[in-house]
């Protein structure tokens, strides 16, 4: 697995990915109605470096990098992972993640937040554990899934 | 104090409240340098419903509500509360707060989330406290005060 810097021509495959993600409303909160245009605008924004994973030249995974804030706190970083559905379950994920944690540090960040780890997406949340980051919060009722309900979203750090 | 939305003529009274504070850069996590314009931009952008407070036609505190998150988050509202220095300790900021947990009842939020409340801002964390909020996380270092160093931020939250 390849990991590197999206470029221009790979905007069609990481719509592939992120929109289908995006339309299901499960795991992130996004408008799951938004356009693929706004979809790849916010995936890609100036604020963020987007990159891929590609396997034997296919694209499997994109993630996204960028200070979770401006000023005092923008020496965190926060991410955004999303793996083709038919990748599922091949660590493409932790592939993205450990690339992400490395790159941070390369960065000079201190720090990596996820801000909103919707509570019922279980298996994100173990590869999280499973790769240094801590459960620093919770949010009742947070997150409105579409079949679950309110349901908690996790805040989730980890030093680098 | 009579509090309501921010007009247009309003601009110049609202940038005299933030402008200083963003200057400071030990309240909020926003570029201390950023620009007037810039400033004004942020406080008052279209994702966000803006008041004013004032006390015999003075300007002494502003806010600003929005969604927290789009799509599955957006029954979470968000706000920032900044009071004029020369009002300080009059309750001004306590006003502005119970103003925006009522009107985020009357517009259907469910919640409300402060994202980063810096730790130091001893003050502030006890407002919100006394207003019903809970420190629901707690990020390690996530702020670089200009005096203080690296310092935690807090995840404050209270369900409407």
């Amino acid at each position: 697995m390849l990991i590197r810097p999206a470029e221009r021509r790979h905007a069609a495959a990481i719509s592939a990915i992120i929109v289908p993600t995006i339309r299901r409303g499960e795991t992130y909160s996004l408008d799951p109605s938004m356009s693929e245009a706004d979809a790849l605008a916010y995936w890609t924004a100036s604020d963020k470096e987007t990159f891929v994973a590609e396997d034997d030249g296919v694209v499997v995974g994109t993630y996204f990098i960028r200070p979770n804030q401006p000023g005092g706190g923008r020496h965190v970083c926060n991410c955004g992972y999303m793996t083709s559905a038919v990748a599922a379950g091949r660590g493409v994920a932790r592939r993205m993640c450990e690339h992400s944690l490395a790159y941070a540090r390369s960065r000079g960040y201190r720090a990596m937040q996820f801000n909103f780890v919707v509570s019922t997406n279980e298996r994100a949340v173990r590869l999280w554990h499973s790769l240094g980051f801590e459960t620093v919060g919770r949010l009742p009722q947070a997150f409105l899934h579409p079949t679950a309900g309110y349901v908690d979203a996790l805040v989730m750090y980890q030093l680098l």
